[in-house]
C-alpha cells in the first residue's frame, strides 16, 4: 500500500524539539486535516501541491532513507504535513528491521495504533494564533495509542493568547516534557530569515515564561530556520 | 566549608548541551586548572578576579538558589571555572532536600565522589585550540566517579584539529552521547556577537559532520550566546 510523500531528505540535524542537534532523516507526508494560519510546509499540507508529491512503497521509503545515509542507523523523524491521515506501521517496521529509530511530530488529531512501535512522539497541539481547534479527546487517545513509548508536547507560541493556551495544555497533561518554540512569521520559503529577529523572538518567549517564574517548559528555537531560513530540503 | 563562588544567576535556560533550553539557575565556581585560550568565562577562572568570588557557606549558596527561584524546584546546573576544584557535597545534598536537581560542566581533569548524586555530568575534554592537554586516566576516574549517573561528553569545535579529537574522544568512548558545538570566537563581554555569524559557525560544524556521514554527535549551538552575546548573569 503506497503512501503520500511530500519529500525525503537528511541527513541532516533535527532542528527542533526534544531531539534538537541529533542526526535525522526526515519523511515528510503530504496532506493535513488542519490549515495552520502560520504553516511554514505549506508544500506537503494544500492540495494545489499533491502532484507534487510521491506515491511510494514502504520498501521505496526505506530504501531511500538507507541510500540517504549510507545504511548507517539513526533517527527518522515522520513529519508532515500530518502523518497521522496515513498508514506508517510497515515503514516502521522496516525500518526498524534495519536498525533504524523513529520520532514522529503530529498535532494529536488522529491516534494511530503504530504510535506504539515509535521511539518517540511528539504531540504539538496548535495555538490559537493557529486558527485550528483542538479536539482534546482525540489527544487524549493519542496518548493511549503511545502507551509505552516515549511521547512530549510541543507548542509553537506567538502571543500571549498562545502561551495562555501552553499553560491550559501543561495543566492538563503536568507529565509529558513541554517544548515551546517562538512562532515564525518569516515562512516565505524565498526570502531570508533574519537570524537577529530569531534571536530577538526566542528571548521574548524566555522573559515571558523562565523571566516571569514559569519553570516547567524547555524553550527551544528552530535551528534550521537559523542555518537555513525556510529553505526546503534541510 | 566555605566556597569560592564566581556568580549564581538566574532562572534562565540552559544555552548548550544535554539540557538545553531547560531553565535552569547556574552556581559558577570560582577557580580553574585549565587556561584554555579561548575560555568565556575568565572571570570565574583567572586569580586575577579572585577578589570578585565570593566565599559561600553550602547554606548561603542554597538560600540564595531558592530565593531565585522562589522555592519552585528546578535544575541547578554547576559550572564554573572548573566546579570539581571543589567539594560540592554538601550543596547538592542540600539543595536535593529541597527538591532541586544537579547538573555539573566539568573537563573531565579532577574525579569527585559527588559526581554520582548529580543527575547529569558533562563531561567536556578540550580540544587542541584551547591549548590543553587531556590527562584521560583522570577523565576514566571521573566516569568511574559518576558510575550510575547519566554522563554525557560535550567538545568545542574551532577547527579540524579539534573535530579529529572529537572523533577519537568518540571512538574511545562510545557509550557515552556526544554533543559538538561550535566555538565561539567573540568573548569579549563588551562587544556584541553577530547571531549571522553564529549561525554560520553552526552550518560549517553541521556540514563538516552530518553533512560527511559522520551521524554520531549532536550538534548544537550556544544559545544563551545567541540570545545575549557574551553578556554575563544571564
Amino acid at each position: 500500500m503506497s503512501l503520500r510523500i511530500a519529500e525525503i531528505f537528511g541527513p541532516t540535524i533535527q532542528g527542533e524539539g526534544a531531539l534538537i542537534g541529533q542526526p535525522t532523516v526526515f519523511i515528510r507526508a503530504g496532506g493535513c486535516d488542519y490549515r495552520c494560519s502560520w504553516c511554514d510546509s505549506l508544500h506537503a499540507v494544500d492540495n494545489q501541491y499533491r502532484h507534487d508529491w510521491h506515491a511510494m512503497e514502504p520498501e521505496a521509503i526505506i530504501a531511500e532513507v538507507m541510500r540517504l545515509t549510507g545504511g548507517q542507523p539513526l533517527t527518522v523523524s515522520i513529519s508532515g504535513g500530518n502523518p497521522a491521515i496515513q498508514d506508517f506501521g510497515s515503514v516502521i517496521a522496516l525500518g526498524k528491521a534495519n536498525g533504524y529509530r523513529f520520532a514522529c511530530e503530529t498535532q494529536g488529531s488522529i491516534a494511530r495504533p503504530w504510535f506504539a512501535d515509535l521511539s518517540l512522539l511528539v504531540l504539538s497541539p496548535k495555538p490559537p494564533s493557529s486558527g485550528q481547534n483542538t479536539d482534546w479527546s482525540a489527544f487524549d487517545a493519542c496518548l493511549e495509542a503511545a502507551k509505552g513509548t516515549d511521547t512530549v508536547m510541543k507548542i509553537v507560541i506567538f502571543d500571549h493568547h498562545d502561551l495562555n493556551f501552553a499553560r491550559n495544555a501543561a495543566a492538563r497533561y503536568p507529565a509529558l516534557t513541554l517544548y515551546l518554540q517562538p512562532g515564525n512569521p518569516e515562512t516565505d520559503p524565498s526570502l531570508p530569515v533574519s537570524a537577529q529577529s530569531l534571536s530577538d523572538r526566542l528571548l521574548w518567549l524566555v522573559e515571558e515564561t523562565v523571566g516571569k517564574g514559569w519553570l516547567a517548559p524547555r524553550i527551544l528555537p528552530q535551528l534550521h530556520v537559523l542555518i537555513w531560513g525556510n529553505k526546503r530540503g534541510v
